[in-house]
């Protein structure tokens, strides 16, 4: 990764768009200069510079561009340069309306907004080739510059007929016979079987909307759609810049049912194999009404831990906000002090960058209430630059620790096409599915007692892990259900649950009931699942206390596993809720019902305790002070961080040193109202 | 009706599909034996097999329902044959793009989904003919085959060109010059003259959406269309088996406002007429957090009770789930015991069968989770189907009731068009118009005092019921009227309110107040009906008592009718609020405001004295038990149904046999939770 | 304004329909009866009768109409005779489909409802052009004319091509080049550079929706259209009349978030240029849930009053309902009483007519339950209609006032494009910009004590006034700057707030804080502003007292101003939050966050005493009793209007006549619930 980003420190800086500002040279002076006392090392440009830097077709103005890499070497700055393809100019899809997408009722859409041309456009891929090749032939050899960042916020997805062509060969690829299709997607319900391909149709409104299997190949579909346009750009830059590092920012959502959570629309697990560094966009919503700030905190920290472990190497936040965005509902701005604390927190995790959307704030259009570093009022004397500037001084002080590692022992499984067939088959309570919401359930468990976790997907390498945590794993390939036998025969720790296993690959019910390999790793078998209301709760009695269950119940019968948990009432009363079976050394878990953080708390004590997973640094962890570690060199690195509004008194194992302000720090510390820590220990 | 459904007991089974495991000769071979060991006697099939039977265009495929065939002849078993024409196969949607439907927004579909055919088309009808005499030709002498099951659940509509045409032929034929046309809509608000047929087209979102004359009368085109695409159907399989009966299932359908209802969509007072046999698809939502389980049980039985009134005779459960559905928001399996309860209730209320969709729960695709009979573990041992089993058991017991009739001496009066111009029209509280769930208010007075109610159109025949409800009957012709004076004038006894009689069947208002041969009847004049706000109530004074009210205070003058109550408060403090007046022998009653079950209680308790209408078997009705009773053969069978979760204790009139225990029963006995008891007394 | 209008008393009248009854004669008969018992004056005709004017193009039929005019002029009433252009007959869409609108989805429109006509088509244009024309030569003479009623209820806009088209000469016109239009829109954002003008579209949701300078631009193009239209139709009638008056009829809107407020869709200030009165269509929601009737009416005052201030000359209420509307979710009658109150507030703010929709409920379709003078008992014996007479003749009494004008000192400023731009932008609270909502707040005070308000837009001549409210006026011109700035500094007094000055025309940012006149007129420089969340609020301390803030903190800096009022908590703690710089003998008042009345009556105060704005007739004002004063001829007319249940005694200056009643009045009057007076003192 040291070798990836060609950066002796953490990269402090963002999205800069002098293009907006061009006849405007005092502003650009200014511009500068504030960065410099901003100790802003790093611009991303060029992310909408399209109509700019090719005005008319074929004719190219990068003199602006050039400005731009020229002060940027005057500081020995970085420079991220965007290949411009997320917003294409008018006249491009004017001239080849074809770059248009469809939606999915079939209408064409003129031009305006963003990251909306078709992915399959032979010309959209060309006219993206050629300006992508120009961008590398002109900057290719900059010293400046550090990363290309591959278009923007990749989402969505077409319905034209190109991409209906793409469709249907993506899937004759996959089924190569029509007859493997109308089994894997069971179109024999419904009178749905196809007898010729060119009858295959993309889901639609206006036709099939009810095919699990469909919706499902569609969205892995769409991700590989996605990788392939991707690709495209790839190989135009790296034909010129071979060496050069390639990302796209990942994005995140939020949803009142599940929280913030990654981005839900694109498998990231198989996009991450094909950038050299993940980059994400972080806009949580601080201060909300809704969760405490600790709570804020867990989320967030979830995301960065996933997109951590998608390469397992150092990410980098891509974009964030200075203070406040400006597409939510209520569009608060970062309390003092929470800047701090929330951009150091994505260097706690594993990112080697903060960066910013955006450097200095629009003049107008969209976007121009959305937070920056330099603002309408273009002074340094503002409480949002004055943050951005201790902070940036604050990285300084820290960049020994770029590139370091992460020691994690616990990994959280998450598969996005599980995810995707949890969420679309029908049954059971659709508003209580709720998949990421419970994964993030038991992260905050390990997130509370300073204890790091992987999120990875089903794939993944687990062997490294002590404690592999997989509730909810819906689509489960029979691969998966070895490797899970494999982990805990050669002395793993599994958890499951309810709604694990159910189905194949294809969406399409395992038969016969929970599938062999796992009865036999967990030692029951599964009868039914009781759907609760919203305001129906059951009880489970576990180590001689009672806790509440919601949303879901399942009825189990363990035939070798050792019952931990009982049913206390309803038609299975005294049947087992909670199970674990020995496997050798190994132990599998099996959560019957769905059970709160009280629960698990408990529940998790004796496995964390047994696996001396418990934080080696911190004696007492916090559920509002956050402890993350990274490691280099032989040397560890300590992140405290309140994520409360009064001052928190840590205890630690042994002296350190706090590089924020270079002082010794003893057997304590008190961090106040939203304070860090950087200790090297 | 015994001649109608050949067959010696109810009939048990429902919708199979073994057209989804033609490749599991295992899973095929198990069916049957799980169905004898459930007691399964009839299977419905063919439902959505029309791309199995024609695989492709006029080549057919019979082998695998051949199988079926011999399967239940075997075993002396029926078959419900499907016409296949509710989900058409791809190459036809693909070879003949008109016969998919055209929306409301003037978009052509694409072939997906279910049920969403052009009923115009010709080619359509063709196609649908050619498979539908195949199939007659091929299994019409079957002595499995017992009925027609036409299409499934019809309902929707089409705007395509060929609609539009019969549309307007529809309305020439009705109206016969554009000069009614335009009188009957009162085209002159709004410059809406057409000064040619050619310019009326469908209401549409793009189009007319503000006449309530062509949005009532669309509405008749479109069940006049279901019922010619449907009568089409049965001209060529009754070409074939001219004996056969045929039925079409019915649906009913749920709002938050209304409740669980018969469906509004169709008229199936006058599709009732084109049947031979009633059948519906019950799924009432059992176990929700909204309602008490009698609540649910009242409104199902009201459905039940309509549907027999239809044709006053016994009709078919078509489809009920085992267990679960899968498109509620929470999809909750019955308890155990409800599953006999709420089965033993459809038979109890005149139907002669229950049968389920379905009878094994599908692999994959859009119904996955949708209960069966056989689960997706395939086993016997699940308490799903042990409880079907049960049932299936108890029903031959009750074989000897199969066919058995009612006698209901209280009808309900229900039009759908005055329904829909009711709900049509502006002003007053659009979300308090709640006819529906007004008529089911009054049902349930009787519902539990465990008297039979019948739900009938107003131009069946009253004279043969000694009390006639009839309350916001809006849209009201003439002989309407003419009939009700009758029915008092020859000693009936009618209660109407509020809301009738307001317009005439074009949905333009009455002229003059009350129409004439009303207040006559009555004895009333109508002056003004306030809408109360939700929050706002006034009072009514009563036999002594004061009642609140709800939604709608009319304000009326007694001009010869006895004033029963007065309203005590508002601008109309000391008027008429409810009346009645005696003509002859009969009392015509009028509500003046929306009271409640409270009111209803004191209010019917007199009616039902004086005309004896008390259940002569059950001493004291409770409102969770409920019995219901039905006649064959000069016995009377008498079905009690606990829907409550405590025992409870039931006194009787006299002595009978519990034919589901082959138990005496003396002058009480109790039911448990869900328990359910048939006697013959 | 006494000239324009030929009537010798106010008018009394509304929309008459006898195009709906042709063959009714004994009802037209009737009509003019009835009329007569209600005192009706005026009616207006022909809004909706083009179909039947001109049956098949070209040909016309006018003879029901000569009857309107014969009857009319029998009893020297008056006619406001429609253009028929809001709704159109069937043969015109069907023989030129351009008339019909294209919708921002790009679909053309069928016929159907109303005012849904494209204002570009020259062919649409042409057909009102020669009807209009007919009309005027017809009845242009008629002494029973008095006004033209040109088309209907303004509102929406057409995408069509020719529309386009019209769109981008806007434009042009507008900006000269392409260079200057991306600069006002700042469209180097997100790559949205045009580089040829066949580029720029309206916005659409199937293209642009993001650009705010585009959207500002678009709804000032629809008003421009609006307006030509208008224009068009002007010109038709008065090259045949060219001294009878114009107007069209302006509308209100009502939402759960800013309440009952002026149309928002249409420029009205711009607009009402164009007419020669101004007229509207107030139907405020009496007798609701969510507000006390004194709340309804203090909206209802703003609007009426925001009326008169657009030309400062008496309007037309030109509909209103004698009872309920039928577009409401719940369409209450109004009280009894309520009808002459609600009507008498109509004059007492500047009104010289009270109208009706309509004399004659329709018998069907659409609007058949919308409220008539004559209902459908077609009868007097009829609450409704007894208090349109009644009503009627106290007008009778009051004819003396027609014409009379008002004297007012406070003015409140709003500009349509400025609250536009303030609700289309991203960032702070969404659902709490409440730009109208804060106005009526302000206004409430000053409602609340009598004292009479203009509102106006920035281009007004703000001379006239003691005291200018100017809040939350976002998007401001220089020049607006320099005349408030000249306002002050000539003895104003002027009140502003957060949300001033934000943006330019363009809705471009003011680069540099708060632009620099409005820093040296404040003596403020902002900082920040904090947005709230819902349930969030901090605290001011003002003269000793504290107040909870809503939804927006602005943190400001006192660089000149004097500091009234203190933030008591957040990290702005201690700063100033409520300030007044004396400029001269004018101040001008800052008011940093949003406060609510409570606070509002304090700051008040104060001022109102130092101006002398008390009402000079009422004593003791009340929250629930409103006094209004019209004058004339060197007489004052005081309306006292009771909008509470319960009997209100008012104590007054001096000693009056009450015109309704005929009698003297002392030092105080008692008025009944909802009751009036008139007091000419
Ligand atoms: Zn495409
Ligand atoms: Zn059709
Ligand atoms: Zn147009």
């Amino acid at each position: 990764m040291a070798d990836l980003i060609n950066s002796t420190g953490f990269l402090h800086g963002g999205d800069y768009n002098p293009d907006q500002w061009l006849k405007h040279p005092e502003i650009l002076a200014q511009d500068y200069a504030l960065m410099d006392q901003a100790h802003i090392n790093t611009v991303t440009v060029g992310v909408f510079s399209w109509a700019l830097l090719e005005p008319t077709e074929g004719s190219y103005n990068f003199a602006w561009l050039d400005y731009v890499f020229e002060k940027m070497n005057e500081r020995h700055g970085h420079v991220i340069l965007a290949t411009p393809s997320g917003a294409r100019p008018h006249w491009l899809s004017q001239t080849y309306p074809e770059v248009n997408r469809v939606d999915d009722h079939g209408q064409r859409h003129t031009h305006g907004f963003r990251h909306n041309h078709c992915y399959s456009s032979p010309v959209y891929r060309e006219k993206v080739r050629q300006i992508d090749t120009a961008l590398a032939k002109r900057y290719g050899n900059n010293p400046a510059l550090i990363m290309w960042h591959i278009s923007n916020e990749f989402s969505g997805a077409c319905y034209c007929d190109l991409c209906q062509a793409n469709w249907r060969s993506w899937l004759q690829r996959k089924y190569q016979t029509l007859a493997a299709l109308n089994d894997a997607w069971c179109l024999s319900v419904w009178s749905g079987l196809y007898s010729d391909w060119s009858q295959v149709l993309p889901p639609s409104p206006l036709g099939e909307t009810k095919v699990h299997g469909m919706d499902l190949d569609w969205k892995r579909f769409v991700t590989d759609m996605t990788i392939d346009f991707y690709g495209a750009e790839v190989a135009a830059v790296k034909a010129v810049t071979p060496e050069l590092p390639c990302t796209t920012n990942f994005m995140a959502e939020a949803s009142p049912q599940e929280g913030f959570t990654p981005l839900i629309g694109l498998d990231y697990a198989k996009f991450a194999r094909h950038v050299d560094v993940v980059s994400w966009d972080s806009y949580p919503a601080w201060h909300n009404e809704h969760e405490s700030i600790a709570e804020t905190a867990m989320q967030t920290a979830y995301i960065h831990d996933q997109y951590w472990s998608l390469k397992q190497q150092p990410f980098l936040v891509m974009e964030s906000t200075p203070s406040f965005v400006n597409w939510a509902q209520y569009n608060k701005p970062k309390q003092p002090g929470m800047h701090l604390l929330s951009s150091l927190q994505q260097i706690a995790h594993g990112s080697d960058s903060t960066l910013y959307f955006q450097i200095r704030q629009a003049w107008g259009n969209s976007e121009k209430y959305h937070g920056a570093v330099i603002g309408h009022d273009g002074s340094a004397d503002n409480r949002v630059f004055q943050e951005v500037a201790q902070y940036g001084g604050q990285l300084e002080k820290l960049a020994a620790i770029k590139g370091a590692t992460k020691k994690v022992r616990v990994a959280i499984v998450f598969d996005w096409d599980s995810n995707w067939a949890l969420n679309r088959g029908g049954g059971f309570g659709r508003p209580t599915r709720l998949g990421l919401k419970t994964l993030q359930k038991h992260y905050a468990i390990f997130w509370q007692q300073d204890i790091a976790c992987d999120i990875v997907p089903s794939t993944a390498d687990l062997t490294r892990y002590d404690l592999v945590i997989a509730p909810m794993l819906y689509l489960m390939r029979p691969a998966t259900m070895t490797k899970l036998q494999a982990y805990v025969a050669q002395g793993g720790t599994l958890v499951s649950s309810y709604f694990t296993g159910m189905v194949d690959e294809y969406d399409r019910v395992n038969l016969g009931g929970l599938p062999a390999p796992l009865r036999e790793l967990f030692g029951i078998e599964t009868r039914e699942l009781d759907t609760l209301l919203p305001h129906e709760h059951y009880h489970v009695q576990y180590d001689q206390q009672t806790y509440a269950t919601h949303d879901y119940d399942e009825v189990i019968t363990a035939t070798t596993a050792t019952v931990l948990g009982t049913y206390q009432d309803n038609f299975y009363q005294g049947t087992p809720a909670v199970t674990v079976q020995a496997t050798g050394a190994g132990y599998a878990y099996y959560l019957g019902a769905r059970l709160d953080t009280e629960f698990l708390t408990e529940f998790y004590a004796p496995i964390i305790a047994k696996l001396k997973l418990a934080n080696d640094f911190v004696t007492t962890p916090s559920e509002v002070v956050s402890c993350q570690t990274r490691y280099k060199n032989g040397q560890a690195y300590h992140f405290l961080m309140n994520f409360s509004t009064t001052p928190q008194t840590v205890e630690l194992q042994r002296p350190s040193r706090n590089l924020l302000t270079d002082e010794a720090v003893g057997r304590t510390i008190t961090l106040p109202k939203f304070g860090t820590a950087v200790l090297q220990a």
